[in-house]
C-alpha cells in the first residue's frame, strides 16, 4: 500500500515533468556538460559542433590572455581545459567559425555593457564570496527615484542587509557607482554585490549596511531594456552623457541621497555614509565627494578615471577642484581609499591625481593590485574596502 | 569660447567612451542590426556567419511554427524576414550548423527553465503592455521568507505598485504562481509582470496591487543560480518536487501569506486576496484555494494542470477535493477564472475538472483562447484577469 502510494506520487511527478513545462523548451542540446570546474581548479569547456572548422574559447582569466583553442573528438564535441584558475567569478564565450556564441548548455549568463557572456565560479578563495551560500540573504530592490534635475524618474538598485526588514534599526549607507557603459545592474550582476555583502556580513567582517547602486549615466533613466526604448536600444559605450551637461549627474547626487534617507531607515549623517565607484564611477566619486565636502566619511576609488583631464574651468562640477579637495581634507574624513591594477592604462592619470593629493597633504590609502581594468579587481577591491567602513 | 568648451566636453565624453569601459568587451560583432521589427510588423533577423552551411531561426511565434530558414548574402550575412507578427513579446534563437545560439548582436535575453533565448517586442497591441513606457514604475524586490515547513529561507519576487512607498495605504495582494520548471523569476522576466502592472495601473484598468511571486518548487529554495548549488546546478524540468512530500508546498502556503501580511501593508482579508497560476501553478492554485477555502476571493487558472489525476486519497493536500470545493463554493467568492488554449494538451483534463465543478454547481468563468501551452497566452490572460480583481 505504501509502495503503491509512492508509485502514484512518482508517476504524478513524472507527468508534471514532461507535460507541464512552462513552455516548450526542447532546444537543449545533448548531454554534454560545460563548463566543468575540475577538482584541481582547471576548467573544461565543451561544445557539440560536429560541422565547425574552428572553435575557441575566450574568457576573462589571465593565463593565455583567456584564450583556448578547442579540439574536436570523434563525437563532434570540441573541448579545452584551462590551467588551474584562481578562485573567482568568470565570464566567457565561444567563437565558432567566426561567430561569437554563449555556451549552449550553460544556463547562466550576464550582460556586460552590450554583450552577453556565459559565467561560472571557481571556488576555494575569492569565488566563495561571490557565491550564494547557506547564510542569511539581504533583499535586492529595483526602484525608481524622482529626479528634478533630469525631470524624470530614474532607476536604481538597492541592497538591504539581512534583518533590515524585521528590525527597527537604522543602517549606514554605501553608495556604489558603476563604470562607463555600465548601469544600475552592473554591480548586482557581474559585481556579485549581494553575494559579497551576504557573505561578509555572515562572516562578521563587515557592518550590515544598505548599498545604493544608482544609474550614473546622465543621458539614461535606466539600464538597457528598462527604458522606454526597450529592446530597440543597442547598449554600448555611449550611454553616459548623451546631450546632457557634463557634471550634471554628479551635481544631482543630492537627489539620490535624499531619496535614500527618506525611503530607508538610514543613519543620515556623514559618519555613516560611504561613496565608492569603479572607473567612471571613480571619477564620479572624486567629484561628488569634493562637491559635497562634508557628506562622506569614506570614499573608495576603484581603478578610477580622474577629473584632472577636465579643462572646462567654468563647469560647476569640475572647477576649483583644488579648493574643494582642500575643504574636504579640512572637514576631515575616515578613509580615502584608492586601488588600481599595475596593468591598468589609467595608472598614470591616477599617479597624477595622487601627486595633486600629496601636494594638498590630502591623506589617502593606496593599493596597487595585479592585472588591469577588470571586474576581477573591482570585486576584489570590494572585499578589501567594505571591511574598513563604519568602524 | 563656447565652441571650445563644447569641444572639450565632447572630447572628454569620447575619451570616456573608448577608455573607461567597465571591462574590455570588444567582442561585439560588426555593424549588422538584428532583430529589426519592420514597420509592417514583420521582423528581420540577421547573422554574420560567412563560414556556416545552414542557418535557421526558431521562435515562439505561430506562423510557420516559428521556424525560418535563413539565406546568405555575398557579405556572409544570413537573413530571414517573418510575415507580419501579432504584437507580443517574443523569444528566439538561431541554429548554425546544428549549434543553437543566441543572436550575437542582440543584448537582450531571458532564461526559460534551462535555456537562454534572445528576445524582442512587436508593438501596437499587447506588446505595448509588455514594454517599459513613460509611466510611473513599481518597485521589484527579490527577498527571502523563512519557511518552517522546509526548514530554510526561500526566495520570492514581490512587485509593489507606484506610490506604495510614499503612501500609508494598504493594498490588495495577488499571489502569482509559475509552472513546472519555472521559478520566482519566471513571471517577472518572460511574464513581463512589472510592465503589465505599471501599464494597466497607468491606464486605470486595474487597481494598484501587490503581486507576490514565490518559488513553487518544494525541492528548491530559489531560482537556478540563486541557491547554494550556484552555477553547478543544471536547471531542467525536474526542479519541482525532488524528495519532498507531494502537496507540501501547497500546504505551506500560509507561510507566504503570513510573511506578506507581516512585511507589507496589505489588506489582509479574503476580499482583497487573489491567487493565480499557470500550468503547475494552476494546479497549485486549485489545491491551495481548496485547502484554504475561505482565503481567496479571486482565483485564476491559466492553462492549469489539474489535481484530478492524484489518486493518493490519503494525501492531506489532495484528498477530499470534492468536499473542499463544496466548502469553497459555500463560503462564496467573487471569481474563479479558467483560461486555456484550444491547442493545449491539458484541455481534456481541464474539461474533466470543469465537469467536476459543474457537478458541484461551482460557479466559474471559462475562456478558451487560441494556441497552446505558451507564454503568449499566459501574459494575455494576465491582461484579461487582473482588471477583474478587487472591484
Amino acid at each position: 500500500m505504501i509502495k503503491k502510494k509512492i508509485g502514484a506520487a512518482l508517476l504524478a511527478m513524472f507527468i508534471y515533468s514532461i507535460v507541464f513545462s512552462q513552455q516548450n523548451t526542447g532546444f537543449r542540446q545533448g548531454s554534454i556538460n560545460s563548463p566543468v570546474v575540475n577538482e584541481d581548479g582547471s576548467v573544461t569547456f565543451r561544445l557539440r559542433a560536429p560541422l565547425a572548422q574552428k572553435v575557441s574559447v575566450k574568457g576573462d582569466w589571465e593565463v593565455n590572455a583567456g584564450v583556448g583553442e578547442m579540439k574536436i573528438d570523434t563525437g563532434g564535441v570540441w573541448s579545452y581545459t584551462t590551467p588551474k584558475l584562481p578562485s573567482d567569478f568568470y565570464m566567457y564565450s565561444f567563437t565558432v567559425d567566426s561567430v561569437r556564441i554563449l555556451d549552449p548548455v550553460n544556463a547562466f549568463s550576464n550582460r556586460d555593457v552590450g554583450n552577453l557572456f556565459s559565467v561560472f565560479i571557481v571556488n576555494h578563495g575569492n569565488g566563495d564570496n561571490y557565491s550564494t551560500n547557506d547564510v542569511p540573504h539581504g533583499n535586492v530592490s529595483r526602484t525608481w527615484y524622482p529626479s528634478v534635475q533630469f525631470k524624470t524618474d530614474r532607476r536604481l538598485t538597492i541592497y538591504t542587509p539581512p534583518g533590515y526588514e524585521t528590525s527597527k534599526n537604522k543602517y549606514p549607507v554605501l553608495y556604489l557607482l558603476h563604470g562607463s557603459g555600465g548601469d544600475e545592474e552592473a554591480w548586482i550582476s557581474i559585481g556579485r554585490l549581494s553575494n559579497i555583502m551576504d557573505n561578509l556580513i555572515a562572516q562578521g567582517k563587515i557592518i550590515p549596511m544598505i548599498v545604493v547602486m544608482p544609474n550614473g549615466n546622465a543621458a539614461k533613466q535606466a539600464a538597457p531594456g528598462e527604458t522606454k526604448e526597450n529592446f530597440s536600444y543597442k547598449p554600448g559605450m555611449s550611454n553616459t552623457l548623451g546631450n546632457s551637461v557634463p557634471g550634471s549627474y554628479e551635481l544631482s547626487f543630492d537627489e539620490i541621497i535624499n531619496f535614500t534617507d527618506a525611503r530607508y531607515r538610514t543613519k543620515a549623517e556623514k559618519a555613516q555614509r560611504a561613496l565608492a565607484g569603479l572607473s567612471m564611477g571613480g571619477s564620479h566619486s572624486i567629484v561628488i565627494s569634493a562637491d559635497h565636502p562634508n557628506m562622506f566619511n569614506y570614499v573608495g576609488l576603484f581603478s578610477p578615471a580622474t577629473p584632472s583631464r577636465r579643462t572646462d574651468t567654468t563647469n560647476k562640477a569640475y572647477s576649483n577642484m583644488d579648493e574643494k579637495l582642500a575643504a574636504q581634507k579640512n572637514n576631515g574624513f575616515a578613509l580615502y581609499w584608492i586601488a588600481i591594477g599595475k596593468e591598468d592604462r589609467l595608472i598614470t592619470s591616477v599617479a597624477d591625481f595622487r601627486k595633486k593629493l600629496d601636494s594638498l597633504q590630502f591623506p589617502y590609502t593606496y593599493i596597487e593590485s595585479g592585472r588591469g581594468h577588470i571586474w576581477s579587481n573591482w570585486r576584489n577591491y570590494m572585499l578589501q574596502f567594505t571591511p574598513l567602513l563604519f568602524k
